[in-house]
Formats: C-alpha cells, sequence, structure tokens
C-alpha cells in the first residue's frame, strides 16, 4: 500500500486495537470504536461514536468473529452494543467493509482466504507446542510424536516439532501426502491403520475434523500420553472417553488469538492489504 | 504387499534393472526382458523371450517413460525391438499392466500418481543440488538463491537450499503460496515483480514451465549468476539470450532416474504397491 | 548396564522420584528414602529409614542439588532431616555414592560432568522457549533474536529458535565462534558492539555469567522487547535497570527439573550410567 | 576494516586470484605477483615483478598452502620459481607477512586460525556432500549415513546431511560428544563399538585421522556403501583393503579450494581481516 488510507476498525479483541496500531505506522489515517479497554497509542484517533469512526473511512474493518450472536457485533473490549444492520446502515457503497467469519453479500470475509488460513496455521502449531511444554514433564527433544492429518496446521507442526528434536509420525489418507511427509522426514502412517499402534507415543496432537481418535483408540494410548486435539468442531477426539480413562486431553481452540495477538493482528493487516491490491488490480 | 506376487519387467533403464532386484528382495518372483545390459542379479530370472516374461505374471511393469517412439517400448538397454501392440496381445484381460507417461486405456501410467511426482520432486531438487555445487566456484552456505515458482519441486528445493545454509528467496503468484514461503522461513517475492530485481541473486533455480525469465529479466541478472531451469518442456527460461549474454544456464530435466536411479527405481516400486494395494481394496 | 545393580535414591525433587523409576525399570534393583510426598510406582522399594535403604546398595544416589544448605541433604518432597555427615557414615568404602553440585572426596559431583551438563543446556534452551512463548504477543515465526553467547546453552538455542522459524543473531567474543555461527546459519555480532545496536530485536536471551547487558544497553532496547536471563548467578543483566526502564526482564534459572523434571531425570540416570561404565572399564 | 590498505598477493591458485581481486573490491590497493595464468579483473595490479609487488605493501599474501616444496613459494598459477629466503628479504619489518601451513617466525600462518578452520570445515563438509551425490545412485534423502567423529567436519557435516533427509548416526568417544550428538537429533554410537555393526550404511564419512577403519572393519560394510575419508593424512581407513574388497573408496582431500574457491578466497580474506584487526586492537 504505498498510498494513505483511511481505516476504520470496530470492536474485537487485542488483535484488533493492535491492527489499528500496526496500520498507523504504516502511515493510514485509522479510527477506532469498541475498543475502549485496549490501551492503543495515539497514532490512532478513538471516535466519539460508530458514526464517526465509519463517516469517511475507505475501509470499515469488523473483527474476527465478526459478530458475538446473531446480529452482535463482537466487541469483548467494549460494553457498546452494536448491531451489525445498524452499522451497515451507516456505510456508503464505495466502502469496502471487511469481516472474519461472516457470510454476508456487503462484507469481504477475509477469514476464508488461504493466506490468512496457513498464517494462522503457523501460529496454531506454535501455540499448540506452548501448551505441550506446559503440560509435559518431558522435552520435545527426543519425544515420540505423533501428528493427525497432514493439512495446514499438520504439515507446519510437524516441521516444527521435528526440528525441536522431536521424533515425528505423521499419519494421513492419501499416498500423495504419504510422499510428502516421508520426504520432510518424518514416518509415514496411514490414518486407517492407528487403531492399536498408539502405545509408544508420548503425545499425539491432532488436526483432523473427524473422529479419528475414538474410544478403542484411546483405550490403546499410554496413560502419560499427552491428546491435544487442534481441529475445530465437533474436533477429532472422543473427549468423554479420554477423561473416563484418566488420560490427559487437551482441546486447544482459537489460538492465534490468545498465544499471539499481536502477529495475529499483523496477518489481518498483511491479508486486508492483499485485498486492497486485488480491488485496485481488478479496477 | 503380503502374499508374493508374480511380476514381469520389461524394458528400461537401470530404473527398471533396480526395481526388479527390489521386488524380488520383497519376496516376489520376477522375471525381467529387454535388460540385457544392466547387470541384474539371481534373484531375478532372465526371461528367454517376451512370452516366457509375461506369461504368468500378475502384474506387466513397462517403463518410464513406456515408450520410446509411436508404439516402441523405451529398452535403452537392449536392442531388442519391442511393438506396444504386440506385447499388449499376449497379455490377458487379468493381468495388470503399469508404464510411465502413457495413456492407454489397458494401461495404468503411474507416472501422473501424485505419490510418484512428489518423490521424484524430491529427487530432482536433490539432483539439480549436485549440479548446481559442480557449476559454482562458491558453497551454498551464504549463497543468495531465487527459487522461482513453489509447486512440488520449489517446495521441496527450498526447504533443502536453506537447510544448506543459503539465503533462500521464493517467488510465486499466489497470495496463499506467499503466506507458505513466510511460514517455513524464506523471503516471498511475487513472480510478476522479478523484473529488475535479480541482480543480487548467486543462483536462480526456475520451476515454472511458462517464460518467467525473458530477456529482459536476463539482462538484469550478474554475470556470474548460475541459471537452472527445472521446468519441464518448453522450460521458462530465454536460453538463446542466456548464451547470448554469456550466462551460465542449465536446463536439468529427468534428474531422478539420472542421478539416483536406484532411489527412483524404490519410488516406482512403491508407486505399484499402492496400485495393487487400491486395486485389492476395491475388489 | 547390562548387570543388575542395587541403588539407593535418596532425597530430591520430582526428578529423584522419576530417576528411581527409570532405574527399575531398567532391570535394577532400587530402593528410596526421603521421597515421601512423590508418587512412586512399587517397581521401587520405599525403605522404612535410611540404613535400610542405604545397606546392600552398590550405588547411592544424591540429589541435584546434594545439599540444601550446610551439610543437610536436599529433600523438598519430604520432611526427614538428612545430615550428610550420618549418611556418608552408613556407606561403605565399596559404595560408590553420586551426588549433583557436591565437592566432596567421597562423592562423585555427575553435575560437573559435561554429558550432563550437554543434555541439560538442551533443557534449558527449550525452558527458556516455553517461557518466552508464554510472555510474547508474537510468535517465534518471524520474531528478531538475540542470543547473546555462544556456549553450551547458546549453541542449542539458537538453533532452536532459527528452525522455529526467528531470524536469529548470536553474539559471541571469539573469531572461530563468529564462524561457527555463521556456519549454522545465524547473523554473527561482536559482543563488544552490542551497545547502541540493541532497538531491532523482539527478544534479547542471555547466556553469558557476566555484565554484558548493563543500563547503558538496556536504554538502548526496544520497550516490547522481552529479556530473558539464563545465566546463572551472577546473571548477566541488570534487573534493577531493567525494571526501571519499564521493561519485561526474566531471569530463568534451574530450567530443566522445572519444565521437564521426567526428562532430567533420564539424563542424570544416563550420566550416572556412564560413572559406572568408566569405574568398570578402568577396574 | 574502515581504512584503505595496501595488499600484495604472491602466488597460490584460484583462491589467491579470487582474494586480490575481492580485497580490491573493498577498496583496498591489490598487487599480484605469480598468478599469471588466473584472468584477475583490472581493480588489481600485475606487478612486473617481485619487488614492485612488495614495495608499499602494508601486508604481503602469500598462498595457501605457502610452500610447494622445501622454500619454493607455491605458485601452481606461473611459471616464476620464487624462493621464501628471497621473499621475505625483500620484505621491511613493518610489513605484516601472511601465509597458509607455514611455521616460521616471521610469517603470520593464517590456516592455523581456528575461524579458517571452521570455515573451511563447512565448505569441506558441502564438497564431500556434492562428491557422495555423484558416486551413489541414490538420494540423500532416507539414506542411512554414518559419520565418524564429532569435531569440526564431523560436526558440519551431521548438521547438512541430516537436513537433506539422511538418517545420520555419529560416532564419537566422549561422552560428552554423544550427549551433542543425541541433543542435535543424530542417533549417537561409541567409535570402539563400530566393529560388526556397519553393515546397515549406505554411506560412511570418516573425519578422525587415525585408522579407525581397519579391514575388519570393512569386511563388515554392504557391497554397495560408499566410503569416504575427510580426515587428513595418514587418514582413517585402511584403502589397500576397501579396494580388495572391492569397496567403492574416496579420499577427499583439500575440498574447499577445489569445489569453492569463491567462498574459500573469501575465508582467507575475512581471516586477513581479523588479523590486521588484532594487530590493530593490540597497538
Amino acid at each position: 500500500m504505498n498510498t494513505s488510507i483511511r481505516f476504520a476498525v470496530v470492536g474485537g479483541d487485542l488483535r484488533q486495537a493492535k491492527l489499528a496500531e500496526m496500520l498507523a505506522a504504516d502511515g493510514h489515517s485509522v479510527s477506532v470504536f469498541a475498543l475502549d479497554r485496549a490501551d492503543i497509542n495515539s497514532s490512532v484517533t478513538q471516535a466519539a461514536n460508530i458514526h464517526d469512526a465509519i463517516s469517511g473511512a475507505d475501509c470499515v474493518v469488523l473483527p474476527l468473529p465478526a459478530l458475538s450472536s446473531a446480529d452482535i457485533i463482537n466487541t469483548p473490549l467494549s460494553d457498546v452494543v452494536l448491531h451489525l444492520d445498524d452499522v451497515l446502515s451507516l456505510c456508503s457503497s464505495e466502502q469496502l467493509i471487511c469481516g472474519g467469519r461472516l457470510e454476508h453479500p456487503r462484507i469481504c470475509d477475509y477469514f476464508v482466504r488461504e493466506e490468512l488460513a496457513v498464517l494462522n496455521a503457523a501460529a496454531t502449531a506454535e501455540g499448540a507446542i506452548q501448551l505441550a511444554m506446559e503440560a509435559v514433564p518431558i522435552t520435545m527433544l527426543g519425544s515420540k510424536i505423533l501428528v493427525i492429518g497432514f493439512g495446514r496446521i499438520g504439515k507446519i507442526l510437524s516441521h516444527r516439532l521435528r526440528s525441536l528434536g522431536a521424533d515425528v509420525t505423521v499419519s494421513a489418507r492419501k499416498y500423495a501426502d504419504m510422499s510428502w511427509i516421508q520426504v520432510y522426514g518424518y514416518h509415514p502412517v496411514r490414518t486407517d491403520s492407528l487403531l492399536g499402534n498408539l502405545r509408544s507415543y508420548d503425545m499425539i496432537f491432532n488436526t483432523v475434523p473427524a473422529k479419528v481418535l475414538a474410544r478403542e483408540h484411546l483405550e490403546g494410548v499410554a496413560p502419560s500420553c499427552l491428546l491435544m486435539d487442534l481441529a475445530s468442531k465437533p474436533g477429532g477426539m472422543d473427549f468423554s472417553a479420554a477423561s473416563q480413562l484418566g488420560l490427559k486431553a487437551i482441546w486447544a481452540l482459537s489460538l492465534p488469538g490468545e498465544v499471539a495477538p499481536l502477529t495475529s493482528g499483523a496477518f489481518i493487516r498483511d491479508t486486508i492489504y492483499n485485498i486492497l491490491q486485488e480491488r485496485e488490480s481488478s479496477l
């Protein structure tokens, strides 16, 4: 972005607050609203109301997720209640409106963009490693770890774990993924052959949003094994069975915003820049 | 493959010879034909003629590429001339016939399988590094290297170059690939912004099968820069311009079979096992 | 260790408890004392008193550190008070007595052994990464990190940070270390040139036990930078200046036992095995 | 080096030629002699005779190795015969004289400097990988490789081989080295336990200058295994036994200058700068 743009950042958590500051640091003019409890520096204008925030903006940025329920904008750092429809009614047709996890004809959902998904997967992988380090009495170095699934998170997580010195096995269903797993230096196994072969792992990370770790799988896991589910709802692990079996199981959701809000804000910024760039090129 | 299978390996180069030996080492019964000049160990049966080789086989394996021209089977290690049609006429409908780079209703083309393509990309990346090491008077350590394209070869090549200590920049067109490039620790650049920004590289590897390095690009390259094109025909580099400009340019094709015939044979074996496994499951 | 050995594990924290279990798992006969509050499995004999624990043992293992003060053995998991002299008076001259961080003519100090120091450095590096991940709102991926010193911890920490995707600079004093730093792919800088060049780092890890980060250095650090001192006392950072400047500074000591007691126990076990092996070879 | 220095580069191979050009590129005034057959660019002055080359120089750089025999300077790129004594008699006491592999009270031997040895080890490791890639029909990816010795070359070679996807075992004698090997993710074995355990390796690299691979070791090696000796004379492998056993064995000496003369020249330059810096600081 070479030219200065006027942004309105409305609602959201620490990521949006950081996003506002970073947009301003890049030379853009930024006003925020409904981020009252965030400590935002003075390069950003605190708008007195939603009307002031939005009027004059080239681009209105709603949070990730954009809505907390029905049509209420997600404003965890403010007591203000903002209805999506009311906000949209303040916007003109020239204004670009971006929001996360929100299908709406008027709004560009930045969360569905692949480049953000990849970056978020990297932050998720790192957050998972942090949580695992906190949870286990062993080092990653020398641990025997299984990663189930070789999608975005599986790819990056395996890469990071191996480079921390773990002995990494990755399960996948497709033969091509088995080749990739081999090429990157992990041990490949078929996801459908996991049953009965889980005893030796110190940690198991699931990334597949399907019940790959059922009760019969968990019964074969070592008592000291850490189980971490990184798959979005409905998850891939029978948590109630894990609990009955006395296994340590963590369902880690929304890691990027939690463990690295600043980096996550930067990821959103970059994605919004890409959206603006594409719009410009297509004009 | 738990059960013993009867294979006929017909024609081909060193890869097929190694393939035959490896199949036999796995406990299968293997006969070969038209591999006369290969030094194959005694675990493999040398068939007296094509009829003997094929009759009784469960699976007939043709080489990669299967044909050298029109309908003649590729037999660089033999003076025998085998017409594809003649060979096929010897096969019964129960026999599985596999061959590489050959579209034919009766033949399963193992070369189009993604898992083989990935493994071959890994061998190609390694071969490219070997050729580059031979060609330059500098170490990979500390070199400034550009990899154009982030497909299969680009992904593995960047990974290997970085781990040899090179400073790796990767160009791609899609924003999502830019994210992956960043996440793996390389410098991302847009392929459409390369023009005028090539001066600082010690080596440039192209993996994109489209003219990404035209004369005007090459005019901006340092005189000592090594150019290597890994893209299949028509390639991605103006070789005639490179030559006129006095640049060192290498078009490296078919690396896997050349630099690592044994490993390449193993890759073909694994792929054929996968094909057999799938057939079995689908019965 | 092929032959079964009788061990007495006396006092200590979770590491010694795990050590006792692992020795027993290796087929040795193990009795423990003064580990009352540890949950030790039944493969290990709980001795009724120190005399029972020690009598009949081939090797007596005291904790790390062996003493909590003067001549009192370190027993954080028990209310028993054990004087070193009393324990030693129970030991015969044939028994091998090992202890950590304890100079005594009768006791083999396993902590001074280089192989344990290296393994502990690896656990320290991992622990430091865990603490840093918890403390910062950014990912390691893409962070600009300075590691001061290229001794054991510096070497492993740089290696791990780089493989997590950080941009790693390492400072050292010796030219040879500068070469190593370059060869492993980090940016080398001279430790004596740090002053005035610290502004750009997101995190600074010190591993040098000498005042390398004085007030004037800290004044040049970015406000959001995380400072972590991994050097043993007296440390290498002016913590009071850091606090006055409002910088986030962590002095992380004794990480291995804290973040990875099980692995640390295994490290002690391996070292004791080495000691026994050497004794045997020298007989 | 902030100030411009006058260098005389006398004799040597391509490395010295490149060194001369790089010194000139850094802004220094450089004259060369006895490099007739090198193609050196015009930023460097070709001296008419040794007297012209040396007179006025602040620093005289002799090659690596400095002498080809007795007291004759090593001049492979020239027919000039230069006696060391004659050259020295032309030098004043203020001039710094540097040379490689030459013990002489008047000459600073840059080859003994640890920082150059480390950099050369990195170039050696890379050269060894290049030679191995050329010699074997398999990829490094997936190869089972043994590196004997964990000194400078062993450290870097293991690091590079592992990152190319090989399964790396490293042998050492000291327990501390075994810890380092484990910490970096290779399999540690004791050098004195190699006998009888070599069958499974695809490649064996020796870095230890002592007979570690005697006939009885080689008898246990797989017929297809590549043996490479990187140890300086007398080497560490029984080459005559290897030859009698029909094993492929390579003794790779002086790799840096051969496979990467340009980088090697840069390493010498950096080392000479360090020498000058130290002299300046010590004044």
